[in-house]
């Protein structure tokens, strides 16, 4: 017997895990969380008309699920207003971050990122080879101009940017962006991860301009669609970069029932427009909660507070920990100096509750 | 404004789609199949136990999946009586396919496989910049002796063999296999796709055996237990192979209803003895329906019967466009001279009821 031969990358890389899920924490612990607030999964749920939806197309799951995706692409092109050939639908962004590194990052690629900014996108740029360049954010926001710099310096491929930003919540309003899709270096794709739009305010997003080549927007079914275990996430993008995705991707990767649950998501924007005030809500009372004792909330516009300690990493460290003990579930960015906070999902008021219960003892564990 | 630098890689290969899905054609056509026996799915659905957790499970998808899989995982191990280590689940064997290439296969690797196989598997190993080398089926077999030949004189990372075999039904016995694994060049591994085992006669597969760095087998929820949709497979092997995929795989990826489901499917053997009993009576139904016609049908270890029509390749595409325009779904392999085969899936009475009063309309059609 021999080992088998890997290819020289996959075997120079570790067995990273990204994130680590909190059903593994609950099963180190023995015990599960009283409060799931720790993943930016939106504890509200998807639509009653999503779960009808999907419970509905359950029997059908011995069907494979359309490989082109056509109703979906048919339904999210007209409420972009653009054409089917610019979006692709993959499972969760996640998914299509991986095949747009496959297709954009090979041995040695410069890629450009925040250092502290989403790790599964340098999962991925490791994965296939690349090597990463980062600039640190500029007080708690990613910085736009340093990212370009930085592109141009290291003739980077591929930038990454996510518009909210996740762990931090902040965001740069459309002329920001705009300035900087302008800037992009010739031959480069801003990659702009909007998850967390739809938490926006108004004049978050520049407009679609599936004309330009060089940036790609993600979308989601996971946070303000309620979906994350559905696994549905798209991307918006000229038709040449868009089906480019078709050389690399699982064609009949998607699963049925999910197809079905974004159809209908898409279609109930009044139960997104409730999601939204419920989730503005939440944040308002965990802000409410984290200043009584002595935190800041960094404003957000996602569906997460992401509360400033005001202290090092070690003491957020401990807070978490402190917290997890108290079976409340939430994490923290992983970079200093914004290591220093603690990321609070805007949850349900039952979980808000058990957050405000929790962190008084917490803190008195700490001392 | 200037074209996305992709990959030397991506930017030679063809957007290729492995197979045109039955919804494509449908929209082609302007009409829905009456009866859906192409793609080798299982007409007889998931048992009703399935249903019902994937149901109960809907309601929770606003929560990612477990990215460890670490229920179903545990009941798999149970089942094959092997540990947690020694599996991974991922999005049905397409997705650990595409995983098991990325790790194995670079630039110009060197892969084996039957001509005229899976054609998913070559669309993974040419995505990675393998260079595929083929054997011919031996009669409608795969040929474990030629593979291996092969394998040696190309000095072969990975080779690939289906058994029960895909597109033609038939099988070769364990004892063939050990022989074959036996056999497998040092260093290189052979991918044992089994994602028809279920529907093969006992003393089919060879057992399994944890220790051996050179063999994965794949298997799915997709075929036996009626979950094509639902995307979940996974597959058996060296805990260091297996543990490899973590280097690479889609953490997050799993549908958190589908996890769910594949336990419960796990759980049901009543229900899949009763779905193999089904697909028995339909495949041989199938075959008195054919043979009535004058064609041979193949004997198979599957869920499909591939009928030899006993003519040129010619023949036999005309004879599955007839049927199209008849509005039954069929295939047929790609590879002559199996191309003068049409793979028919076992369907429940009333689908087998269509093709068999479609078949003499189309051949009618054909004069």
């Amino acid at each position: 017997m021999k080992a088998p031969r890997y290819t020289k990358l996959v075997a120079s890389l570790p067995s990273t895990v990204p994130f680590v899920g909190p059903e593994t924490q609950e099963r180190a612990r023995g015990k599960k969380f009283a409060a799931r607030l720790g993943a930016n999964e939106n504890v509200f749920g998807p639509s009653p008309k999503v779960i009808a939806a999907m419970q509905a197309a359950i029997p059908d799951v011995w069907m494979y699920g359309d490989p082109e995706n056509h109703d979906l692409k048919l339904a999210l092109a007209a409420f972009h207003g653009i054409a089917p050939k610019n979006i692709v639908v993959g499972a969760g962004i996640d998914g299509l971050l991986g095949s747009l590194c496959r297709m954009m990052v090979g041995d040695g690629t410069s890629v450009v990122t925040s250092l502290g900014a989403y790790p599964t996108f340098n999962f991925h740029v490791a994965g296939y080879g690349g090597t990463l360049h980062t600039v640190p954010y500029s007080g708690d926001f990613e910085d736009p101009e340093a990212l370009i710099n930085k592109a141009q310096q290291v003739d980077a491929s591929l930038i990454y940017l996510a518009n909210p930003d996740n762990p931090m919540g902040t965001w740069h309003n459309a002329a920001v962006l705009q300035e900087m899709i302008g800037n992009v270096p010739k031959g480069s794709v801003l990659c702009l991860d909007e998850a967390y739009l739809e938490f926006a305010p108004e004049g978050t997003a520049p407009e679609l301009d599936i004309e330009n080549c060089n940036v790609i927007r993600m979308r989601t079914f996971s946070k303000a669609y309620g979906m994350a275990g559905a696994r549905v996430g798209y991307a918006i993008g000229h038709a040449d970069l868009i089906n480019s995705f078709n050389k690399v991707r699982n064609h009949f990767g998607m699963n049925r029932a999910s197809q079905a649950g974004a159809l209908a998501a898409l279609e109930d924007q009044q139960y997104l427009t409730q999601t939204l005030a419920r989730v503005a809500a939440g944040k308002q009372r965990i802000g409410e909660i984290v200043r009584r004792f002595g935190f800041e909330p960094i404003p957000s516009a996602t569906n997460f507070v992401t509360m400033d300690c005001g202290r090092d990493g070690e003491f957020a460290r401990a807070l978490v920990a402190a917290l997890i003990a108290q079976n409340i579930f939430v994490r923290m960015p992983f970079v200093a100096p914004q290591d220093r906070c603690i990321r609070v999902s805007a949850g349900r008021p039952q979980d808000i509750d058990l957050f405000e219960a929790a962190l008084p003892l917490a803190l008195e564990a700490l001392k």
